[in-house]
């Protein structure tokens, strides 16, 4: 059997350990030299399969290589662009196909969300139309947690061991500065559609009066009276009250709290700072002086404080996904399954990418608390063993090493072609 | 000699090592005890005094105590609440003596900023005037890193190291999506006077085009044109640009970015936000797409990204606090003395309260770069130790392990003070 050549891609928001996902395929595919000849990497995700920039891999050698599982960001570049349906693009798709002829490339590994594991089932299809022999493998990855069939998506613990440590440690602060100066802290974090990260923050309070006091989801519409009686209860019992909003709160119609705040001097409405909307009204409606923070992409980047049951999750479903092509699997991807909450117990199993392209997991009833402003013991039970375990990365002149590679690009074989 | 009591507040914004700081000067004290009888700590700080609600900080374990060199925030509380002069607050001082007196209290510590070594220093006169016998001793703390005197200030280095690696994160996250999405990241710190925070930030970059790209210092006016000019480069070059901004960012007339930014939906300008001011000037100048993050206070209470550094200092200086006391020098504080650059070393030297009192440092102009968008290689030289080691505190259920303190009263002796 002649060993044929790799392309692998990242897609979309990156994670805190989706290099860590590239470590385990890149590493694995190295085991297999008989079979994988070279693992090129999209530069800049799909988009350098369509502009036919690969990145050499085979260039890197394996200390760098090796680096990658503690380095976050995408290494070889992302990017958001989702190809649609195979009638609309079916040029770019037949244009994949091309370059993948062109470059004996006999295995495709697509490392993303939803849309992107969506992308990898219509990929297989049309290399099979097309007469490519192509072993398509989608590889999981969201911060967002809300990838179907998988029990946890990578990249999402390392999020939720961020947002609980920090929302931790604002409370500790608060809580010391409450008597003079700021009674409200409130976090905003990440999770437009599904209220994971929000629900994450949750876990830093273990005991009774402990912050967070309150988590807004958005998956429960905001009701501003039940939420600012819960806000002066807080303070009155505890002296504080620490608070952790998702971006994609909504009130009672659907619209966004993020639309209703400030607008800039233009008089453009300003997205995003939903955390200063709610904090802002508790200032106004209750008086009490706030302060709030904005993680955004540190939340999801901060790889010095990444989960290493996330971390080894993320390497592991590269590695797996590997040994899936190699078995000739098409058109699947390795998800976590769980086997045991307490002692946390996992393994990877196998899907189809139909099954999961395109379908949203929401946060189930039941792990928000009935009056919709916590986590459940159900909740707790679920996300506490995806935070656990520490995953240092090695330090360098008092800051965390990463790697940049070298990222070559391979020779162009075709002409180009227009985005 | 008969052992006498000691009283301890922190004071101000909390820091993630001031517990440090305390659990220096607890132990030490505890190695004395036929010198110093108790250790009370003021509940809330300075009021605690005033208030007499006293800390009996005897009824904690040595296990708890030595828990508060890796714990964030306040442990006793702290608050912001300046006595101000003899003559305006004389009753307030008188009120503070007599606690003194009615709890046998001999040494008094004063953990804080510039107006806490002012306090202190008053303290120290007014029992005198009023025959206390009582040694009154300053102890250093500050993120803003503005004391005069002292090299450094405890809880500056973990800030700094905080913001340095949260800037190289988020960089290598804005740097893998610039691309098809976000080409700008800001990142807006602490400092309104002074710009040793957004310094730090620049720690991160070690090489030409690393992030941050640009930083905004509060001591250089803002100048729009250029900057965008800059930004615009950068972009052009890199792909992205990564920015840090001071809070306290002016414009040339002297009025502060973040006034001129938003307004709330009742027509308020809204405070705070100079970080999403400076991308959206840059989103309606240059058109390039952002993320902006807030720090606020998960900068100051990171105690799980925390610099040695600056932890051994903070324990330090709480520790040779109560030296100066039985060595019965009043009205001193503790100074960090800087003795070498690189290998760093240091020590702690003694100065006297009038001489840090009301006094702020600025960043010398020499550590800006002479364009105003970046640190000196001498900054560099200055900042670098402050950040050097890791001090990762102990973990329980995936997070930071940290403790709470029993905060136990002492009966109280004295009729009620009004506020």
């Amino acid at each position: 059997m002649t060993a044929r050549n790799a392309f692998y891609a990242q897609s979309g928001g990156v994670t805190a350990v989706i290099n860590a996902t590239a470590c385990g395929l890149i590493e694995t595919a190295r085991r297999y030299p008989e079979r994988i000849g070279k693992v090129f990497a999209g530069r800049d995700g799909i988009l350098g399969a369509l502009t036919e920039e690969l990145i050499d891999t085979s260039l890197e050698s394996d200390a760098d290589i090796a680096r990658l599982r503690h380095t976050p960001g995408g290494a070889f570049g992302s990017c958001r662009y989702k190809l649609k349906s195979l009638d609309e693009h079916r040029a770019q798709y037949e244009r994949l196909i091309e370059v993948f002829r062109a470059h004996d490339i006999g295995y495709f590994f697509y490392n993303g969300g939803n849309d992107s594991m969506d992308t990898a089932w219509k990929v297989a299809q049309m290399a099979e139309a097309m007469g490519l022999p192509l072993v398509s493998v989608g590889i999981p990855k969201t911060v967002d947690n809300d990838l179907a069939v998988t029990d946890n998506s990578p990249g999402f613990g390392s999020v939720a061991k961020y947002v609980a440590t920090s929302m931790r440690e604002a409370g500790y602060d608060v809580a010391s500065m409450a008597r003079t100066s700021t009674q409200i802290f409130v976090l905003e974090v990440m999770g437009r559609h599904a209220g994971w990260i929000t629900a994450a923050c949750g876990l830093a309070a273990e005991a009774e009066g402990e912050a967070p006091h309150l988590l807004l989801f958005p998956e429960i519409p905001f009701a501003p009276e039940a939420f600012l009686a819960r806000v002066a209860e807080c303070v009155a019992r505890h002296g504080y009250c620490a608070i952790a909003v998702s971006e994609g709160l909504r009130d009672a119609t659907g619209r966004l709290m993020a639309d209703m705040g400030s607008r800039d001097a233009f008089g453009h409405a300003q997205l995003g700072g939903v955390g200063q909307v709610i904090a802002q009204l508790i200032k106004d409606r209750l008086g009490y002086k706030y302060h709030w923070a904005l993680a955004d992409y540190l939340q999801r980047s901060a790889r010095h404080i990444a989960s290493r049951t996330d971390l080894e999750q993320a390497y592991a479903v590269g590695a797996k996904a590997v040994e899936l092509a190699l078995a000739g699997q098409n058109a699947v991807l390795p998800v976590i399954r769980r086997l045991s909450d307490a002692p946390y117990a996992w393994d990877i199993g196998v899907a189809a990418l139909g099954d999961v392209a395109n379908v949203e997991k929401q946060m189930p009833r039941e792990f928000i608390r009935s009056d919709g402003f916590h986590i459940t013991p159900a909740c707790r039970r679920y996300l506490q063993p995806l935070i656990e375990g520490e995953a240092i990365p090695p330090f360098r002149n008092g800051l965390p090493d990463y790697v940049r590679l070298k990222n070559r690009l391979v020779a162009k074989q075709l002409p180009p072609f227009p985005l």
